[in-house]
């Protein structure tokens, strides 16, 4: 009975009386929670102003953090793995409006500003982040180091699509700029990772990379890009103009999100995160012309997106609080760490507003953009994650401390990047 | 990896390159399964005029059994955590839109006969049990027989449910009689669950059941309506009005189901099953007045029910796909066993039938009462599987083949009501 420890004596379920809600008893008690901190912080931000997710993050750091002042009974709640999958599917769903908002033709035409500004927000930060772990530990090994620049390769799309959306400006040149760029910045940084632990792999047995295995997973990659927004398009076109012409009002949607879930599994069996297949399944997916075959029913209709709606604004916050939680306010504060971890976080940073030197398309605001790119949220935390499981004969490849600095290099880009994009795009409109 | 051995080579996760995903895996693959093939059999079901929910338990029966044909590969994809997860929300969002479509004012006009219903409605089903145990198997303890009589007694709402909103038959007399009387049976099931385990407990240590704590939980229970339809409607109008009158439209949608996972919580807590409290919160809430307090504000509103349609969508055919994949085909085929399950068939059908002699409302069909009673679904299940975890002096009370014979007989007056009682509720239309 997993929920029974953290509930007072005389709310204790009895033993026999209700086996089917073992499991589902923490993740009631988490949805209520979440639900309620993230909508009242929400509310208090939009009244200040300010994009509502910072006031879900905000929820999730104060929730998780409860502990520092001794009381730590919600933690195993915040922890339960159907809360965590919950969220999980949340951030599917926010990706995936995304793509049904973003036109592809815009897409492509600021393509090449998107290309560059990736490209160059994967090289920079990395180049940085390698030399300030080589200053701070230089005895570490150097393929540490290009761990530790790895983590600050990938940007969290979650956060500035949110913040984008939150202020109607996902459709606007920067907007498509960023997003464009952080998928392809995804779509890098999951490659260096791939590369990075195959070389400490092969480092850790005494060899060399395997080039093929490593062409291998380069190749999925690209092509799954390449079938989704190609292939994608071309065979959910007939299916989708069926679909909303059929007589259940639930066909539509139920197709939609076996559309969504299946790229964000083909997108993660290709190698790839979730979040990326669920972008390009949105993107996809032609609103205007689906809109318009409902219309030829004669329903009014909401397109995907109007369906879309509700499952958001419930499973949307989970995740944003969930995020929020797993900020350890503590960890940041271990002795001579937190120079490192500034360090870290500047270089993270500044690597970013380098990357906005790549925008060539006009009259597009380049701090916007470098701003947007900051947040390294989930994909950041995955790939110290993993860092902090790898070995090279012995040796963590990333030792507690540095990722407790990279935890706080996550934590910070993380909340800082909402006020200071609000702030801009505010100003620029 | 838990996915990956179910996946062709090809399409195998690369390890290091996408741990998030890890647990993901799974539940996006059976979601895609579940979605699709609940939306295709749904279809086809409709088309033939028969409710859509026959086809959703048809395809989880098909899905379940494909190792009957010797294609093991879907087996732990149907057995997720996670997916259980949702399909255990996805039955809360059912009977809180059930509830929601129930007017708490309608039901107490057919209280009496709901009560007298669902007190025989367990009397007659438990004592035909115990007959058929005692008659097959005369060397089983007698508590035994009473818990395969238990087995018998409560009514699944969710089923009847499902083919009431179906039809759009909720409101009629029959189907606020079958609903209340389900809600009673629930409790009083529950409460003859918690009775025979004591007893059993009791009987196991060699001592007898302790009054004090049976008191307590018959307490509870009763506590737990009182308050939730009592205290629940006076506290949840003011916070409710208010949501509704909120900039934000996604204000009442959090609150609503963060209402509906608090009172399942409460539920739970309280010894009942988490459904009767979804269908308390749905039932508690106003939706012509939190309509009417939308309306003030200028808003085209859709109510609660609206918002939730898109949930209910997603998730309510997860819980009934998984819950026809529950049914194992090979286990009626036990020989000698196909008798026994015959004879407790017709016990729960028999017993059902009966207990529609309880209803006093003039000219309401007594037949379809007794047919939407008829099916005993996830708390048949859930009972036959606490049953098989117990034993008395090292002797299991619920023997595998008793509990095979248990399975088939869930399974068997799950499959018949939907078409019998949609027979019936159309010939009285």
């Amino acid at each position: 009975m997993p929920g029974a420890a953290i509930l007072p004596g005389w709310l204790r379920l009895e033993a026999g009386t209700g086996g089917q809600g073992a499991e589902l008893v923490p993740v009631l008690a988490g949805l209520v929670l979440v639900l309620l901190g993230a909508r009242l912080a929400g509310a208090l931000f939009e009244r200040l102003r300010m994009p509502a997710v910072i006031g879900e993050l905000g929820a999730g750091v104060v929730l998780g953090n409860l502990g520092l002042l001794g009381w730590h009974g919600l933690e195993p709640l915040l922890a339960t793995p159907g809360l965590e999958i919950l969220a999980e599917i949340g951030v599917l769903f926010l990706l995936f409006e995304v793509g049904l908002e973003s036109d592809l033709r815009a897409m492509v035409a600021v393509g090449g500003s998107s290309l560059l500004v990736a490209t160059l927000g994967v090289v920079v930060p990395m180049g940085l982040g390698f030399l300030v772990s080589r200053g701070f530990f230089p005895t570490h090994a150097g393929v540490a180091h290009a761990f530790v620049g790895a983590t600050l390769c990938a940007t969290s799309v979650g956060i500035t699509a949110r913040v984008l959306s939150d202020l109607r400006r996902t459709a606007s040149a920067e907007g498509r700029i960023i997003l464009g760029a952080a998928v392809i910045d995804d779509v890098l940084g999951l490659l260096v990772l791939a590369v990075v632990t195959g070389v400490i792999a092969a480092a850790n047995q005494g060899g060399t990379l395997a080039l093929p295995s490593l062409l291998g997973i380069v190749v999925k990659a690209v092509l799954f890009l390449a079938a989704a927004i190609g292939l994608g398009r071309w065979l959910s076109r007939p299916v989708f103009r069926f679909a909303a012409r059929q007589p259940n009002d639930g066909a539509l949607l139920s197709l939609s999100l076996a559309f969504c879930f299946l790229m964000a599994l083909l997108a993660q069996l290709a190698g790839l995160a979730p979040i990326v297949g669920a972008f390009a399944a949105g993107l996809v997916l032609d609103e205007a012309e689906i809109r318009s075959a409902g219309l030829e029913r004669g329903r009014d209709d909401r397109g995907i997106a109007g369906r879309m709606k509700p499952l958001a604004t419930f499973l949307v916050p989970v995740f944003f609080v969930l995020m929020g939680a797993r900020v350890n306010l503590s960890s940041v504060a271990v002795p001579g760490m937190l120079a490192f971890a500034a360090a870290l976080t500047l270089a993270a940073i500044a690597g970013k507003q380098v990357c906005s030197l790549g925008v060539m398309t006009r009259g597009v605001d380049r701090l916007a953009v470098g701003l947007g790119m900051i947040p390294r949220g989930e994909v950041g935390l995955i790939f110290a994650g993993i860092g902090s499981t790898l070995s090279i004969r012995g040796e963590r490849v990333i030792e507690p401390a540095v990722y407790a600095a990279i935890v706080a290099m996550v934590t910070i880009t993380t909340l800082v990047t909402p006020p200071l994009l609000a702030w801009r795009l505010g100003r620029t409109r």
